[in-house]
């Protein structure tokens, strides 16, 4: 049985018009394979039950926050259920209980275990499209769980590689991956292909139009993955494993991101093993750091420097002054005014100076730089945030990235 | 372990400061026994999921809509047990599935089969307050079912009943039971005590306060219980199995009720079994019958005549045109304009003459009665729609209920 998981976002149905919509789309797919559909919450539907869950205090009880977010795709994918059977489509919704979608019980930050692909494919065999809630699992206790924000993207692509889709398609609100965010840069340009590397990169940098997690299970487990909208027609860009059928670009896009804090550790007494004890107990709250920055050292004391989203800013803080043992520092400088851009593209790999101009750029554009982070296929620099999008246009137009 | 159920309505948690108060209730009750307990959804929640889902037709799929209007309950479990953790009580909140209530099949109509007292049991003895969600089951398929409005106070009375609790209080938006609706006449009095046979009679009548089924549930299975006002305090109507203690009014008091449809067969030909070839197939529906009259054959034909509320008119009608087997009649009468009077009370028994008073009383007010039935401790009197507040305040005064 050929099968295609469509997955749709917040904002694709975010009213009851929109999820008519939605409808429409997945009776069309239905023409190309059998579908099975994964379901955000409508927009704003998450932030309402969070405002409500914070009335009481700003820390709720972890297990109770996710039970409460979780019912917000269960509407969902009521609602999409009902719409298709409106259309004379059978379609059935499936919780994560009910479809067993297992995960770690690390509450808001679930990562998966497990899913019964039968039960998926049983319901298709019965002649109904299975409507799956995103983002929510249960844990070995069956408490509810919850993956943090994005995570119907990895509930969508999980389940494409378990029951082996054809292709998983993120339908969202843009139609497609650019060359920069275009609400910066207005000519940059939508891609028809990108490869699957240069896409984990962009999304880590907060391209915004799919969950990194998500990027790297399709790209653990070779799923296809399109990204389109469900507003308007189009194509959308399709997700290449292979390189084959890659414009030779040098750089393929520009990634940004805001709101993110800088956490250094001014002075750090320079020992084996200082990283791993800075970092565990970070990433044992769960916490996803982003670029880390160690100098060398210099008389025996080096700077380790990283980053985080600002949400977890205060959180951050508590671990590194309450649980970090044995790590003797002068400072910690804390700062949240930051901002990141990335230069992506696997054409980097073979053109030397792709470092050196963009330096230059922003060196030109009276832009500072903090700090630099590099992979084969990748440079990230981090910059004041009040100047990140004057270093995104700058950019875009300095490697002629534009329409 | 002696546990107490507090059981909440839509109004007591419908906003994050009336939850806080029910917490605040809730902690107090720890201090009299273990407290369970079962909340309905936010008042208007339930509403609002109603109207998204019927904006794609009138008739949402069953299964979905369940499975919808589910998730309100959740939200308000959440929530209160967020609101305790606040007030450093552990508190964990458990869905249908969760703690195993299994139900029947019928969505929306769903009845109780059997439910997993030992999870709730066991959230005790591991230091947490169980806060479970009323008003719905799963099936043998797993599937969400909801049991029909009002269906909290099920939930409440069968867990009570099943953990022997030593009472189930039911907190409501009205501080106790009345003699009749204080809204239609003023000095209606509040009872401190009531006999289930008379709750049973006034709330299948529209009393409001309390689910009639849980008053049945209550009734068979011997639960205390009391309904009281989680607005402001005061120790509410505590609900008798023995009719010890009563006082020996002859009419306790009087229900009333509206938009009720008034179905009439006109002409059956009387043959063995009429009864049930008609109502069988309404009550296969799901569909709840009220008051049901038939009259002494004349010539070898009766009229058949029974009430159902407003909002099932539609489904009737059609069970009556469509699945009604070898009833042969010939007029189908049907008045959507009627209301029901009753006065209930075990002191009726003894005392002749309760319903010649009621009756010529309502002669003398100019009301014309359509039909009668009775029962030991009840008369039902169904009237035009439009006269029924006028009855409820002649029959109060005449009975002398008032303060």
């Amino acid at each position: 049985m050929e099968t295609i998981v469509l997955k749709f976002g917040g904002t694709s149905v975010g009213s009851t018009d929109r999820i008519s919509a939605v409808a429409d789309l997945i009776k069309t797919a239905c023409n190309e394979a059998s579908p099975v559909v994964v379901v955000s919450a409508m927009s704003g539907e998450t932030n309402r039950l969070i405002d409500l869950a914070k009335s009481f205090g700003t820390e709720p009880n972890k297990r109770e926050f996710d039970a409460l977010v979780s019912t917000g795709e269960q509407v969902s994918a009521s609602l999409v259920s009902i719409a298709l059977n409106q259309l004379g489509l059978k379609a059935k919704s499936l919780s994560a209980a009910q479809f067993g979608m297992k995960t770690t019980s690390n509450f808001s930050r679930a990562k998966i275990l497990d899913l019964d692909k039968d039960v998926i494919l049983k319901t298709i065999e019965d002649g109904y499209i299975p409507i799956i809630t995103g983002f929510q699992g249960v844990n070995n206790d069956g408490d509810t769980t919850t993956m943090g924000r994005g995570g119907s993207d990895t509930t969508a692509v999980a389940i494409a590689a378990a029951i082996k889709s054809k292709r998983c398609d993120i339908y969202t609100d843009v139609d497609g991956i650019y060359t920069t965010d275009p609400r910066i840069v207005p000519n940059a340009k939508k891609l028809d292909l990108i490869s699957m590397e240069e896409m984990l990169e962009l999304a880590g940098q907060g391209a915004k139009v799919m969950q990194i997690r998500a990027v790297e299970f399709a790209n653990k487990y070779k799923v296809l993955v399109r990204v389109l909208s469900s507003f308007e027609p189009g194509s959308g860009t399709l997700i290449l494993q292979e390189e084959e059928g890659m414009e030779d670009a040098v750089i393929t896009g520009i990634a940004s991101q805001k709101d993110q804090t800088k956490f250094t550790l001014h002075g750090v007494v320079d020992t084996p093993g200082i990283a791993s004890g800075i970092l565990s107990p970070v990433s044992d709250s769960g916490i996803e750091v982003d670029v880390i920055v160690q100098n060398v050292s210099v008389s025996g004391k080096t700077d380790f420097t990283f980053t985080v989203g600002n949400a977890d800013r205060a959180e951050v803080e508590s671990v590194l002054t309450k649980k970090m043992q044995g790590i003797s520092y002068d400072e910690l400088i804390i700062d949240e005014g930051i901002g990141k851009v990335s230069l992506v593209g696997v054409g980097m790999r073979s053109h030397a100076g792709i470092a050196s101009t963009a330096f230059n750029t922003l060196a030109d554009a009276g832009i500072n730089i903090q700090m630099i982070s590099t992979s084969e296929i990748k440079i990230t620099i981090v910059i004041s945030g009040d100047q990140l999008e004057e270093a995104v246009k700058t950019l875009h137009s300095a490697f002629k990235l534009g329409d």
